[in-house]
Parts: C-alpha cells; sequence; structure tokens
C-alpha cells in the first residue's frame, strides 16, 4: 500500500511517500513559502533533489502541485495518482477527544476544529491541508495522527494543574503533551531492541530537537510528559523558555513595558538557549562558541542538560524506577557529549555508560549503556513519517 | 542572651524572645491589624496567653506594645528592656546580595531596600518592623535574616531559567527560592539525628506547609530548590498553582477577560489545593472531603502528593543520589497519610516506610522509615525562631 503523509503548516507543507509493506520511502520533499510566493522541493528516491520557484497561492494549489511531480513523467515516483492508497495527515491537537488516530469522515473533522481553540497556529493549517486532499483526492481515505493522542493515557494527578477546577471544565485547561507519535513510536522501538514485552517496560523517552520533551512510558502508556497545555511547558527548548516561575510574565512585563502577547512571544521565540546563550539556536553553534570559552554557551548547553536530568529523575519516581531510558531526535540521536552530561546523574540508579559506544551512535540505533548498565540507555532515531504511515495502514486496510 | 524574634508582616508582627543559652522560648505572641485597629497576643512560658484589644495604628507603636507587656510587672518575662541582648528580624528577600545573615547598619538597610524590587509584598513590611525597633531599642545590635540566603549556594544551571540573559543582567530575573531558614535548620538537624557529618550528606527537605517547597541540599548546600524567582513556583500550595504551562497565563487571560494582574491573584490566592478542590486550602478539611468520597478533594491530596514525589526524584537526579529525606512544617511534621504517598513512590531508592512509626510521627523528631531501608526518612519539626536566634548570636556575641 502506498501512503502519502503530510504534515501542513500555515506556510509549508512536508510529504512523504511512503511504501507500507516495504517502509520505504518513494518520494519525499516540502513546499515553502504558500500564500507568498512558492517553492517545491520533490526527491524521488536515489535522485536528486528537484527545487522549483512555483507560484502556490493556496494549499490547494500546493497540493496539485506535490501530486503532479508525483506522477511526473520524467521523475515521478508513480504512474497514477491512483496508486495512492491512503493519506495520513499529522494533526497538532486532538484535545480530549482523540485518544487514538482516527479516520477523518466530515463528522470527525468537526470534532477536530473543536480542537483549534487549543492549538491556534497549528490546528488550522492541518485542517486546511485536510481539505485541500480531500478536493484533489475524494475517493481516498484520510487519517488524522494527532500529537497528543498517546498522552490521552495520563492520569489526573499528572495532567491536572494546580487551578481552579472550573478552569478544566469550562475550558480544557490540563496536560496534554505533544510529540505523541515520536515518544510512542520510540518506546515501542526500544522493547523491540531489548527484546522485552512493551506492556512490562518502564521506559523514559527524551525527544530532544528544536523543540524537546520528556515522556514517561509505564507499560505502554504514557504516564507524564513534560510539554503541557501548549509546546512551551518543560524543557528548555532552541527558543521556548519551558518551565519558569509563572510570576517572572508579569515582572518582565512591568520592567519591559510589554503586553502579554509581547511577552508571551518573548517566552516562544526569544528564549531557550538561544535566548540564554545569546550565540543561536542550534546547539552545534553553542558548542562552537562553548569551545571558544563563551560562557553564556556553556551555561545554555549544561542548564539544558540539566533540566533533561531533573525531568528523567522526576519521571523515574512517577513510575517507581526505570528500566531504559532512550534519546531521540536531532541532538538526541546524534549528541553524545548531551547525553553524557545527563546521564552523569545517574549514577545511583546503576546508569553506565560506555563512552565508546555513546561517541560512536549518531543518527542509528544504538545502545549506549555498559553490558552490565542496570538501566538499559539507548540512542534511536524516531521516524514521525513512518509512524503516521503505520497508523494509517492500521485504520485503512 | 536574650534575643528577641520580630517576623514582621505588612499589618501583623510575630515576636519570640528567647534565651540563646538555653534555646528555651520565654515569652511569644503576635500582634494583629495594625494600622486597621490592633489586637496585641502576649504569653509569658507557663502562663496563659493575655488577648489584648489595643489600637496600634503603626508598627512602631506595635512593638511599643509587645514592649511594655515583655516588662510587665505583673507577667512580663523580663524586668527591664536592658535584658534583650539582640534583635534577629527575618527579611524574605536578601536578592543577590546576602548569601547569609548580616548585622544591620544603615549601610547594609540601604542594600536591603534594593531589594524591595524582588519582594513588593514583603520587604518593606520588613524594613518597617526593623526601623521601629531600631528607633525603641537604638542601642541594641539588630540583625538580619534572609529567607533567601541559604539557596545563595545554588549553581548557575539550577538558578538561571530559559530567558534572554539581559534579563538577568538587568533585573536580576533568576531563582532565589524560600524557606531557606527552615531547610537550613531541617538539614543540619537531620544530620545530628543521623550522626553523620552535615558536609557528607546528600539530604532532601520537603518543607510543606500552606506555601510549601523542596530544597535539595548537597554536602552541606543547598544546590537546588523549588520555589523560583517568587514563592509562586514549585508545588501545589494552599492557594498557589505552583508549576503550570507559562502559556496557562494569557489563555486564562482571555478566556476569563481578566487582566495580568487579576490572573496572578488567581494564581496565587485562589489556586493550589483550594481551588482544585473547591473545599479548602486547609489539608485536613480536604481529608475530611475526600473520605466522604468528594472526587476533587481525593484529586487535590493525590496531585499534591505526586508533585512533591515527582521533585524528590529530580532532586535525587540532581545530587545523584540521596542519604536521608526530611518532611517538616505542618503538613511534613503530622500528616503520615500525605508522607507515606509521596514515599510510596521510591521503592526503586530502597525506601521502606515503617507503618508504625509513620503513623505515630507528629510534631516530634521522628525516623519514619524502616531500619533497613537505603535512604533514611524522617519528620523533624522546623524552628525558623530558633534558627533565628542562633543566627543572631552568632554576630553579635
Amino acid at each position: 500500500m502506498n501512503v502519502l503523509v503530510i504534515n501542513c503548516g500555515s506556510s509549508s507543507l512536508k510529504y512523504q511517500l511512503i511504501n507500507s509493506d516495504t517502509e520505504t520511502v518513494i518520494a519525499k520533499g516540502l513546499c515553502e513559502r504558500i500564500g507568498i510566493d512558492g517553492r517545491l522541493t520533490y526527491q524521488k528516491a536515489g535522485l536528486d533533489k528537484e527545487v522549483t520557484e512555483a507560484a502556490m497561492p493556496t494549499h490547494k494549489q500546493a497540493i496539485q502541485l506535490v501530486l503532479d511531480a508525483l506522477v511526473n513523467e520524467k521523475t515521478g515516483a508513480i504512474k497514477s495518482l491512483s496508486e495512492i492508497d491512503a493519506v495520513g495527515h499529522r494533526v497538532v491537537h486532538g484535545g480530549e477527544k482523540f485518544a487514538s488516530s482516527t479516520l477523518l469522515t466530515d463528522e470527525v473533522l468537526k470534532v477536530v476544529e473543536e480542537c483549534n481553540d487549543l492549538a491556534p497556529l497549528h490546528n488550522p493549517a492541518n485542517l486546511i491541508g485536510i481539505r485541500a486532499c480531500q478536493e484533489l483526492m475524494p475517493n481516498v481515505p484520510m487519517v488524522g495522527v494527532f500529537d497528543t493522542a498517546f498522552h490521552q493515557t495520563m492520569p489526573d494527578v499528572a495532567y491536572m494543574y494546580g487551578l481552579p477546577y472550573e478552569y478544566y471544565e469550562k475550558y480544557k485547561i490540563r496536560r496534554y503533551g505533544f510529540h505523541g507519535t515520536s515518544h510512542s513510536f520510540v518506546s515501542k522501538r526500544v522493547a523491540e531492541l531489548v527484546g522485552r514485552p512493551y506492556e512490562d517496560m518502564k521506559i523514559i523517552v527524551c525527544h530532544l530537537g528544536n523543540g524537546a520533551s520528556v515522556c514517561a512510558v509505564d507499560h505502554g502508556k504514557s504516564v507524564d510528559t513534560s510539554m503541557g497545555l501548549t509546546p512551551l511547558e518543560g524543557l528548555i527548548m532552541g527558543t521556548r523558555s519551558g518551565d519558569i516561575d509563572p510570576s517572572i510574565i508579569e515582572f518582565i512585563a512591568q520592567k519591559e513595558n510589554l503586553s502579554l502577547a509581547e511577552v508571551m512571544n518573548v517566552l516562544n521565540k526569544k528564549s531557550g538557549i538561544a535566548g540564554m546563550s545569546e550565540v543561536s539556536s542550534d546547539f552545534r553553534d553553542l558548542l562552537a562558541a562553548s569551545r571558544e570559552g563563551n560562557e553564556k554557551a556553556r551555561l545554555a548547553i549544561d542548564a539544558f542538560a540539566y533540566r533533561v536530568a531533573k525531568y528523567i529523575g522526576a519521571y523515574t519516581a512517577a513510575m517507581n524506577g526505570v528500566d531504559a531510558i532512550a534519546f531521540t531526535a536531532g541532538l538526541g540521536e546524534n549528541n553524545a557529549m548531551v547525553r553524557g552530561k545527563i546521564l552523569s546523574h545517574f549514577g545511583y540508579l546503576g546508569v553506565k555508560v560506555d563512552d565508546a559506544r555513546n561517541e560512536k551512535a549518531a543518527g542509528v540505533e544504538s545502545v549506549i549503556s555498559a553490558d552490565d548498565s542496570k538501566v538499559i540507555c539507548l540512542a534511536v532515531p524516531t521516524n514521525e513519517e513512518l509512524a503516521i504511515c503505520r497508523e494509517t495502514v492500521a485504520l485503512v486496510k
């Protein structure tokens, strides 16, 4: 079965066409600057990347260009659109409505729309992508895969904030968590790699990319995660502050004479390791600066690692123990130094890092702990597109 | 030496006269409704409490009434004011200026005043109390004991937020932590009770009162604590939210049509276990309601305990291990059920609670773990007044 996986943002769109039988990518690419001018990137497996400047005033036109590229006589990956058997859409926020992936009927789409309120920047863009695909491929089944769904198993002590209860009743203010597709994919893969039943393990997954979150997976279920109502809470990220004293918002607003919306913009766009270091949101730049003696870059790296370590410690308490700790996404898969700094906190759990294994692990599935480590530690590349493809197949076949 | 310990708030003032040689309280009490009408409570050791309605338009007049009561011919604790050898003042915020208690000279008071900005509700009241005492007892040495001082040993990874660095440089936005006098007192007492050198131990203190915080004390030094720039951050408290997704502030402001100041008021005064349970900020009321099947009361208790457990887990990671976990303040000293719920998360650390010991421990120093527990767990009453007395004596003798 061929599944087209779509991740649609407000002015961009990533896609992959995946053969679900072989789990190989047939073609992939992205549309950028939708509604502005437009640029299409397309790459058939085994061939070079093609970049075309092409007008795409709407998402529908962008998707039309993707479909044209997929069936293009010269470099197309398929002969006709009838070879696309299903479309899997990433949807950021499923609120409390979606605890798993769902076939997107008109009825379901109305419910997805009700979640817009909780993710006003992301969900409307996801919906635009879904509707455009429906118009262009009216007979192809569409599946929605939600970033929040995996975390719907959290117990109330983990998802309820210390706020007036009525805010939960009236506005559904609670922890939802994100990166669920990745946390689910990686934790399952950890159980396979370790060779133990998923339902018997206590696993902590650290998804460390530009956005970053930690998740406690207890017996196959997410029981806590560091992102909250929105993706701002938790770890120090590329440009997001993560956890702060809530009073700081009023303090900054007064001192800097900013509106609440302006402070929120600072917390989302100008904070994190970029704001702390005054260097960059890219860890590679930070590492280079730190090596040259930049003290703020050193602080940002160390504070980032320290925060991750505290979350691992907290989630070990939440589950009363941990069997495996996994690192994924850009930083987690590739940065041995940061993994080492984080894991140096866990001697008391019997964690032993194998430095040579850790140094070598970059972008491939690797055990990074020593054979006699009491907790197995791994680097496991995430693959959200493949996870979306699998979820889609499970619902349409 | 006789030390008068003063804890001065905006409209109230608590005092104790302590004999520092025997460390016994000679007399104690409080002034309430200062500037409104006025009520003095006075109790000489061994005698009944006296409550007098007495006009106290200013703090100076309130302190004059306290001094009058202390030398009163009938029930006075001392014969003349010359028997007061020193005064120890609790000061809430010492910013980065004070890493220890300090003799209050005019120069020092100017520096304390510079910290007003960081604690606009508390520090000005503390200063009024100090100045009133200086006027009434011009020749008695005065010492300031800061709630924040003990935490000034935190490393930068613990005290720096993931915010633009300039906010630290311009406004000193960072984690300060509070309850320092209590965390210091209790952690030292733990080392004495365990019979090991304070400088060799890893101790976690849970100060669980109406305000609540957790502190990691590594080799005699505070290395992290759950309160932050202000006492709002961290645990779920009586009426304070503790940690939330920072985005929730904007979300509530929009949904409820509240100003930023109004949202902050909700987070400080109408949240915590009171807001979650819709019952009370008093744990005893919550326990009663929960026993009767009130589901929100059950949630508030469990969420409170879960948050404490996560902080203990995080600080165990911060210190790479823990030797002792201590509970103090109203709830921590007296509530076996909550202590038991919290400690049930730490089987993986080899924590074993002795249920009979835990049940019995109420308001007295008690080991609550079993003899073969790998981490010793204790209930240890805090005594901030005695700690202030000791700090004062150390500086004036």
